[in-house]
């Protein structure tokens, strides 16, 4: 296929692209001049090189591979806390607010509704894994943080059905009880009364203080 | 003026509407046969011969003067809660969620930040006679439930701070201790964890569970 | 049927709103005082007495029952050439840009397609009746001025075809040529040929100048 | 820079991306294997490298270099015609249009209002020569076909104002007689006349047929 073709269907791949922006896209590329495109392409081959999944939590990191990034080796975290996250930009943005300092694991995606092979689409047995050796080093929580949407829920509901027993046995083994909770729901910052629906009220009223 | 001129600027004056649109309203009643808009001036006639407010919780009501609403003379709602909210339309989408039973109260509005005068913007003197009177007969909590805004946030301020000592006062008389409570903060329905502010998720992961 | 329930029905008629701003519009009148309602009710009652259809162009006007309105009773005006637009809002806009000195007409609305019964949708016979009066006075061209959509290329299409007989007879009669013309078509303001469609470049070559 | 910084830079300056998708673009490359990110870069090579400016229209084309696009080298186009476009992108357009079958010529963008060096933002020289070549050879009409908004409007008299007395040169060197002629202005396909502004309504009434 000719490149313009080509690049025209590649980045109509990229998340929120059609093909009328891809192919400006194309144009943008051939505009610029070949110090720029070469450029992109030596950061397109560092980043794959150079960029690879933490071991520990499976973000994507700078450290080299097989190494734990910097939040894993980080020994002022906390380690008692572990929140598990849907994706690399979810993490980002919990870690830009400053509100949790303990550890984090990656799903790699969430699951839909009746999704049939939930441990090809997420890392649950990493996760499993991890948990198993954080219980002997003083794990104490398990914050399931996903999006309060249906896969989100759903995913959730996964995650814990499948921790459940293995925090259950950590008990028994340890006096370590392993809590497993899910991020509060109500009113998120901007939600006016008028417009929201009724499990965000029965939220808000549950979890009033 | 013209009554062309006259409705359009008046119709512009509707909640949402335009100049264009109000033009286009005017043009509607005309095209409309009398007997439409003899029917609609009747029933503003009504709606404001008609409708008033509740004597006690101050919502909107096709109840009689000086009668309570039908939410108020029900004696099967508890007594023990109320709710205060900031308009009508607040509580009818509280209301239709179903996840509340007990009493409600219409502040009138919200206060703006630096609100100079907000004992003539919201009913505050009505509902400390409205809690004072409760607290004779079993309030026990006090539902502060507003938007989850500066507004809405600003306006729970100056409710809880006029309020408190009232609730303490009570305490003092009586056996009876009249909580006071905001609606839950975290995650509303919909809402992405890519896409949160840090408000929203700094009170998820405190009000997790 | 209560004003509140009924109100909000009868605004969600207006064009372009919903039952949910419907129902703001009657807490809005609520919210006013008595002043304000009987103000707009004053309003309305004089709109439907003193606006009425021009017996000439059928626009909406403020002139006395009968009496022709202040367009067609001026005399500056251009009788060679008569406009047919379909809505009052159509000849305001039109009127507004002080491009067109001739007359106009008002259909009093546009066709859908495969219109059964188009006589009783639009004025086709007081239009006829118009213009076998103007060719009489020197009526030159028709401009049939609608919206460049499917329903104003239908209803231009009908009034044609219902036009072309009696110009085609006033001819025989008279020196008096009466053209039918309908705007034209190309580029209107803000265009970009990357978005145009097929048909706005072909008529936009075809009218190049 | 590290490259996830870097990248996410790059991509910021794609046309219409900001700091956020440009970011999930990132996350996207990440998550794709690398068989996908080394196709993509072999085929951002061979755009730099196979794609060129047709040295007569200056369209980018996969024709080697210094070679004439297939539009320019194909007989059976109408060379008595030529289209001056602004982008590749129009003229793109302007092709799936299929109405035109004459000559292009790719000005390279538009002159913004009191552009200080109108000759270095478009390609007037390249498109000059190419107007005496064609002059030669039976070239009898200049088609301006630029955007219907002030930057085009700007180009468009400066690429008049230079051409005409090319144009009127050749005049009197032969019997050939070169037109220039702009796009026709009007309703473009879905234009309301309740929303036109006074300039389509003009051309409009102007360019009636």
């Amino acid at each position: 296929m000719d490149p313009i073709s080509k690049l025209t269907q590649m980045f109509g791949r990229f998340p929120g692209i059609g093909p009328r922006q891809a192919k400006r896209f194309v144009y943008f590329l051939l505009a610029e001049n070949t110090a720029y495109t070469r450029e992109l392409i030596d950061y397109i081959v560092r980043l794959k090189k150079e960029v690879s999944h933490c071991p520990t939590c499976f973000r994507l990191s700078l450290t080299p591979v097989s190494q734990q990034c910097a939040l894993c080796s980080d020994q002022s975290r906390d380690s008692s806390v572990l929140m598990v996250v849907a994706k690399d930009i979810d993490l980002e943005n919990i870690s830009r607010s400053g509100e949790f300092n303990g550890r984090y694991f990656i799903l790699g995606g969430l699951l839909q509704i009746l999704e049939k092979n939930p441990e090809q689409k997420i890392r649950i047995r990493e996760l499993t894994n991890l948990i198993n050796n954080m219980s002997q080093v003083g794990l104490k929580e398990i914050i399931i943080a996903l999006n309060a949407n249906p896969e989100g829920d759903n995913t959730a509901d996964y995650v814990r059905n499948t921790l459940t027993p293995i925090c259950q046995k950590t008990r028994s083994e340890s006096s370590n009880i392993i809590k497993i909770s899910v991020l509060g729901r109500g009113m998120s910052t901007g939600t006016e009364l008028e417009y929201s629906d009724s499990d965000t009220i029965k939220n808000a009223l549950k979890n009033r203080q």
